[in-house]
């Protein structure tokens, strides 16, 4: 199956998007909201999504489309995009540029192609399972097999413990480095190669599609905390090797 | 006492420091080397502190200097500048922007002015004690007063539990949100009113110097973690309002 085409048009997604983004970032007059599952959403969230859907629609009527803001159009059609315009609303609103925008591509279901852009720091990572690029340049998870060496990142610190079972102080606490660099950069930091591990213990399906394609692409490995199909999933874990990710979910048991 | 020349000359030294640094960040072929510490340096920590004696010795020829990585020159001159050319480092390593060079210049053996300095991200914040400017526009510190409505920032989430006593774990667990954006980038965040508590169990005098005058200039407190000065010190609690400040130091002692 080719996706040239595909890869070119969400190049040109990430960078609308961006475009449209970057302005509302440390804007003092910025609103927040609260939605009903008590996570924050602004203008940037909603505008950059309905943006995405109006150049998807215009550039592929069939195809059908999932995003976290505005709901699901067609979501049976053989190719479907999956948009989180803001993934890492609460660091976007801290000032804090850990917060990208995550954009896949299923085909029959599955994510074929997926990006994590960060506009701010003007990084766009695209993989496809099989290559995972960084600004075009090929990127390579490390080689870590051991949690003693791993930089190992979750998005908060808390609900990491509190669903993921007894074993996780005792986990964190034999990693080399613990950070909470988290939401989509996280696994951007273990596909480029500069962390080992990635968790997260609540996902839903528009923050993990994109993720799927580019650990893969980089050499990584990633399914659910229990070793499951990564998408969908309720919850991700993303290594840089098959060892390191073998430690980590038995761990995660312990 | 009029510093109108030397926080010229720190804004300039914050410049030309962060042209130095910033083409090593993300740079592949970056040395790590391990200090007799543990902790890491590069070619970049070396590189802009070395750069930052030679223009304050051309500049104010009687002044001290004390560095993290290059010790003390006349530590005990009337006014003697303290740098950190790189409070971060394993932020700088993993390719992550929470990281920063500190500057500050103390005034028999005090903190008058000190300034943080995110040169990938553009921000140049500089307080005085009496006023805080990012990038020249006055900041102001949040006007939080309960721990159950702060955003609760430290560096590591495992050296504050060791150190700080057995009241940190509760004292988390009641923060409206948690998270390890640290080093100096805490203490900014807390300072432009982003968040509203940051706390580092561990410090020397080259971490601390320039915090001081930037936290007071924005209104908030900063002590050590038992609520002494914070200049010598070896341990920091920074809070937007002196309520909250007070609320972290008696959750520590619990």
């Amino acid at each position: 199956m080719d996706l040239t085409t595909h890869r070119i048009f969400m190049a040109e997604l990430a960078r609308a998007s961006g475009e449209l983004i970057r302005p509302y970032f440390r804007d003092p007059s910025l609103v927040v909201e609260t939605k009903g599952d008590a996570t924050p959403v602004t203008a940037a969230d909603r505008g950059a999504e309905e943006l995405l859907r109006r150049l998807i629609n215009a550039k592929f009527p069939t195809h059908g489309i999932i995003g976290e803001e505005l709901g699901n159009e067609r979501p049976d059609a053989e190719f479907v995009w999956v948009l989180d315009p803001i993934d890492g609303t609460k660091s976007f609103i801290a000032g804090v540029p850990l917060w990208g925008t995550l954009i896949a591509l299923l085909h029959q279901g599955q994510p074929v192609l997926g990006c994590i852009h960060q506009p701010v720091l003007g990084q766009l990572m695209i993989g496809d399972g099989e290559q995972t690029t960084l600004n075009g340049r090929p990127v390579r998870t490390r080689r870590t097999t051991r949690i003693e060496d791993a930089t190992f990142l979750t998005s908060d610190p808390f609900n990491f413990r509190q669903r993921m079972g007894p074993g996780t102080d005792a986990l964190l606490a034999r990693a080399k480095l613990v950070r909470t660099w988290g939401d989509c950069y996280g696994y951007l930091l273990v596909a480029a190669g500069l962390a080992d591990v990635m968790i997260d213990p609540i996902m839903n399906p528009w923050d993990i599609a994109a993720l799927v394609p580019v650990v893969r692409g980089a050499g990584g490995v990633i399914t659910d905390w229990q070793g499951g199909a990564p998408y969908p999933a309720d919850s991700t874990v993303a290594a840089a090797t098959p060892e390191l990710h073998a430690a980590v979910l038995a761990g995660l048991k312990t």
